[in-house]
């Protein structure tokens, strides 16, 4: 296994969904290799810190990052680095071609003749499930799984609803950055025939030793309390089995609470 | 980084879409030390090859590993080899959540009291994109990924429709395993509403050497040419660049040819 990063060439790379032990090999020798290391803010530290030390890193966030850069900004940089001969690697959490406004960049990159490589990731969903350790899809309840970004833009009159018509019974809706406005998740799925018992998982910080998950039916949504972001709300008849054990173990410590 | 396989544990581990450089660095781990590996048919040589030289290694496929084991028979193998002390790897080709049967075994070791560990891999829908250089969602097009299995069993009576109700127009479709009755499945698309100019691509052996895209409108479906299996159909606008090439490509090579 020998791919080091060749110069001139820009790597899209899912970095995972935060544990660096969920790095792809191929992600990990790129990152050793790399010159220029341009990465998102969600990717953390201990993933960062496994760059190259003579690596120019920096952080293109828009939260925290380089003070108020465009995705322009971002577009024109890793075109200009290329084009000066050096080898990058955009770093983007989990993988880049899901939610990851990739396509921005390759437009880019294609336009100015610069070589793209791309190296998926393990996303979100599948940390949460394994979190879980509750599979998403499931012979008898769950045939498909429905990947889809939450509401989160600054001017809610112009978000489009969450789904049009109805969600199918069969799926497993993994929902990434839900927000924090439960009641309106909850009526958007119930508007779009979601029945009020479905299970509902709420996995935050995923694939890290702070991963806390809390469960509770659609009708009880409203009043979740979630730990901290990244969060992922999972839908579905295929988190029963979490669900019930969840439940089971409310009645139990009641039950022994009655008996005090 | 030290996660060694740990005795009396059983992990589930995704194997990634097949390139060993998509592994991730904690399944190579696993891999490199545990006592036992137990592998599906589509998990390549060059992965299994990575497993520590003392372990017992174990296909367990369906088509040509271990003659007729059944999926009772793997739940009861892990169960015994996890009991005995053994730490256990069951390496699933891409991520073991979905697509996988994990709920049986997962189940089984629950009832047994074994310790069980899932690690998430690589999906083959991300590879595919990846191998297109394509996003799979798009701020204007594509909202949504939908990741669903294609109808591969043998008695088609029994199999349900793909999709009950209109897949929505700003998703994009992953059909795993979509078998190779391209007219049958361009039909069930049709039935759920999908255009009949929708971009379908079809992705054979994503992160291979011998990777293949072929591209079409889902009018052409019946007719398309793919690659081997396994085997992956995108579709979706967000689609739209990849065919755009191709159909801009096959026009020049009809003008070049014209005035041949």
């Amino acid at each position: 296994m020998s791919t080091t990063a060749k110069k001139g060439t820009v790597y899209l790379v899912g970095a995972g969904p935060g544990d660096p032990e969920l790095l792809t090999l191929r992600a990990l020798r790129l990152l050793e290799t790399a010159d220029v290391i341009l990465h998102d803010d969600l990717v953390p530290g201990a993933i960062v810190a496994l760059a190259n030390k003579k690596a120019t890193v920096m952080s293109v966030g828009k939260r925290c990052g380089m003070a108020r850069i465009t995705q322009e900004g971002i577009c024109t940089l890793i075109v200009d680095e290329a084009q000066a001969g050096k080898s990058v690697v955009r770093l983007k959490s989990g993988d880049p071609m899901v939610f990851g406004r990739a396509a921005e960049e390759l437009n880019a990159l294609r336009k100015a003749g610069v070589e793209a490589k791309v190296v998926p990731g393990v996303s979100a969903a599948f940390a949460a499930a394994a979190a879980m350790q509750t599979p998403m899809t499931d012979r008898k309840t769950a045939s498909k799984l429905i990947l889809i970004a939450g509401q989160h833009a600054a001017d809610k009159a112009s978000v489009p609803p969450l789904w049009i018509g109805p969600i199918p019974e069969d799926a497993t809706l993994a929902i990434y950055m839900p927000g924090r406005d439960f009641a309106t998740m909850a009526h958007e799925l119930r508007r779009a025939g979601v029945s009020p018992d479905m299970p509902v998982a709420a996995v935050s910080k995923a694939a890290t030793p702070e991963q806390r998950v809390d469960a509770c039916r659609l009708d009880g949504l409203e009043h979740l309390v979630a730990g901290p972001a990244p969060l992922l709300l999972v839908v579905g008849r295929a988190m029963t089995p979490l669900l019930e054990d969840a439940e089971n173990l409310t009645a139990e410590v009641k039950n022994v609470l009655s008996q005090i």
